[in-house]
């Protein structure tokens, strides 16, 4: 059976103009001959009224700390309401079409609520309704434990359900429909010469993902990788072939790639904070204490750099006055630098490639800009910036490496 | 194990305020002794983003042919938000709570989409969760069929889940709020000297609800009758005990009741269609052809009164120019009074006692109103009239029956 499960996101079913381009898509994939499984998200975004943030706020204001199995149930309906409207404007075109929520499309959980993990999926159901010719419409981002309690999946919801109905029912391909026709090698809106990828590994797009390209969820790229499954990612709107997420290269079926730097990702809004610690006694327990501090009041740092003379790394604005105050409340005094960006050079293929760390302080300094921090791993390079200097950053980098 | 089962209507649960007065409620019954189990209908009146027929509407737009089976799915979402917010709120108030849905609460249905009917309920997990000291919330109206798809159960919604889970496990009592502090002698819109009544049989009370009086739907009262469980009609915002609904003066548990009359219904917005056969040939057959005719338009009529002269019935305002246009289409010619009204006396105590019509008559006919039709039962006497008659016609009724 030639099967493709396509997933669209909230936004891509938030309105019936959209719904009716993505039934185009899903039209085009049976005029090639699948059989299609279609994955829907909560309608619209943040705020709409049936998506998964206004449905829990309808509990928040009254009992913030309502257990995550009653929290579960409520998120659900969000997937549940989207996928019978879904289903509605399939039939109403014409199509036979059925909707299955995530228990009833047979996705096991772990029992962990709000983030459960897939643990097995007995797709009998969906093939039962393929063989019958129907489109079958699944809820994403749920499922149930053992014990039939319904469960969310968290992070990365919809699209962690996609691949793993893609790998449990041997998909040949997962469409991750959105509102872009494909991954980008910068974003848009900083560097005016971004263009499309064709193809991208799961690594790659993962890296990209990760540096805050917001295309597909960590989570479901790693699913897929493991499982060798080939994702793409492309528009609602378009037929356009969007972006191939593939390893396939080595089996010599697409032809390999040359470039060396796939993208450049970037993330703002971080604060920098640095403590000089050279005059202190004990700087390990001070260390110790630093991060444990940082996880006690669930802060997230990143970018640490610690050494026996400095400890530097970095939060969230929004977070930053809160990490100062409690190294304050140590007897702590740090240096600290709001508003800065992170932008991040991605490749496959720069792995032990040398000059590459060279090539990227050259492009940034030529520009005056200057470098507060860096850290690299053998497919990204990061460099924290001033927020103001993004742009700039962006563009030299993008042409730096001829992604142009 | 003494239980309770109440039932919450949608307006009891729309506003915080509302829910806090359902808690007290619930909080009283906790006190007497009781196991709670809480049954909730969907949030708020027509037109609520909630509501059952809100969610409808989504698709309704799209395709108004949506299968039963994805109907019904998008129903049940209306009571399990509604169960959600309703079990914060009462953990919010610092009682231990579980939400339920209807197939969670093991309420196994017929295949019926949109009019599933109970077939059995297998409690266990309400009786585990109650024994650790839980109210359990239970998604009224819902519940699934052998094949555990979702169903919805139609007309009687929630007062069915709430009888049918009383009489499964033998609650003592079944409390059906509402926004009415109980069942009244009539409509207090219509006679200013309507009454509570402390007590009412089965009977009584499905009779008052057939005619207009929208208390409790007469599904849910059959199966408490049959079953033999005490319901009380009570007020959402009062702890005032309500009206009772039992046989149970049979047994000298309560005082035997003295009334002859329990209350006047009625119904308004009613055309009377009357046709002339007299001159017809095979009468007989054009009665056939007008009823068939009128079920195949899916026209519900009423009052129906044939003899071989005439044949006299009943529609809802609304339909009668479909109705009247069927009976042109078939070359008959109907004498058309709307804009009629059906007044009913009610008591199951009217039987065998001689002179009750009478007495109606003589109510009637002492203010100057024309009965246009009537009929009359072992437990209600109906009469048609015009609606612009039909306060001084209750009122007149009440009096004659001294319910006052």
């Amino acid at each position: 059976m030639k099967i493709v499960v396509q997933k669209f996101g909230g936004t891509s079913v938030a309105t019936e103009e959209l719904r009716q381009q993505a039934i185009k898509r899903i039209k085009e994939a049976r005029e090639e001959g699948y059989h299609v499984v279609v994955v829907v998200s909560a309608m619209g975004r943040k705020g709409a009224p049936y998506a998964t943030d206004t449905l829990l706020s309808l509990t928040e204001s009254i009992e913030p700390n309502l257990p995550g199995r009653e929290k579960d149930i409520l998120m659900a309906c969000g997937e549940i309401i989207s996928g019978v409207v879904m289903t509605a404007q399939m039939l109403r075109s014409g199509m036979e079409a059925i909707f299955l929520t995530g228990w009833q499309s047979g996705i096991l959980t772990s029992d962990h609520f709000g983030e459960a993990r897939i643990l097995s999926i007995k797709p009998d159901k969906i093939f039962d309704e393929l063989k019958k010719g129907k489109i079958v419409i699944v809820a994403g981002f749920q499922g149930s434990n053992e014990e039939k309690e319904i469960t969310t999946l968290g992070r990365g919801g919809s699209d962690t359900t996609a691949v793993a109905l893609g790998a449990a029912m041997k998909a040949e391909l997962v469409d991750i429909f959105t509102d872009v026709a494909g991954v980008m090698t910068a974003d848009p809106r900083l560097v005016k010469g971004a263009k499309f990828l064709d193809k991208l590994t799961y690594q790659e797009v993962c890296q990209l993902a990760q540096e805050g390209a917001k295309i597909i969820h960590p989570r479901a790229v790693d699913m897929a990788m493991q499982r060798q499954l080939t994702l793409r990612i492309r528009s609602t709107t378009s037929p356009a072939a969007g972006t191939l997420i593939t390893d396939k290269e080595k089996d010599n079926i697409f032809a390999p790639q040359q470039r060396l730097i796939t993208g450049i990702a970037h993330r703002s809004q971080i604060t920098q904070i640095k403590l000089d610690i050279s005059q202190l006694s004990k700087p390990s327990e001070i260390e110790l204490k630093v991060f444990k501090a940082m996880a006690e009041a669930g802060i997230s740092v990143d970018f640490i750099n610690v050494s026996p003379r400095i400890i530097i790394f970095t939060v969230d604005d929004t977070v930053a006055p809160k990490a100062i105050e409690i190294l304050k409340s140590k007897n702590l005094h740090p240096d600290v630098i709001s508003h800065c960006a992170k932008v991040a050079v991605v490749g496959m293929n720069m792995m032990g490639v040398p000059g590459v760390m060279a090539r990227v302080v050259e492009a940034l300094t030529r520009n005056q800009i200057t470098i507060l921090q860096s850290a690299d791993s053998y497919t990204t390079i990061w460099c924290l910036i001033e927020e103001k200097n993004l742009t700039k950053a962006a563009n030299a980098l993008h042409q730096q490496f001829c992604l142009d």
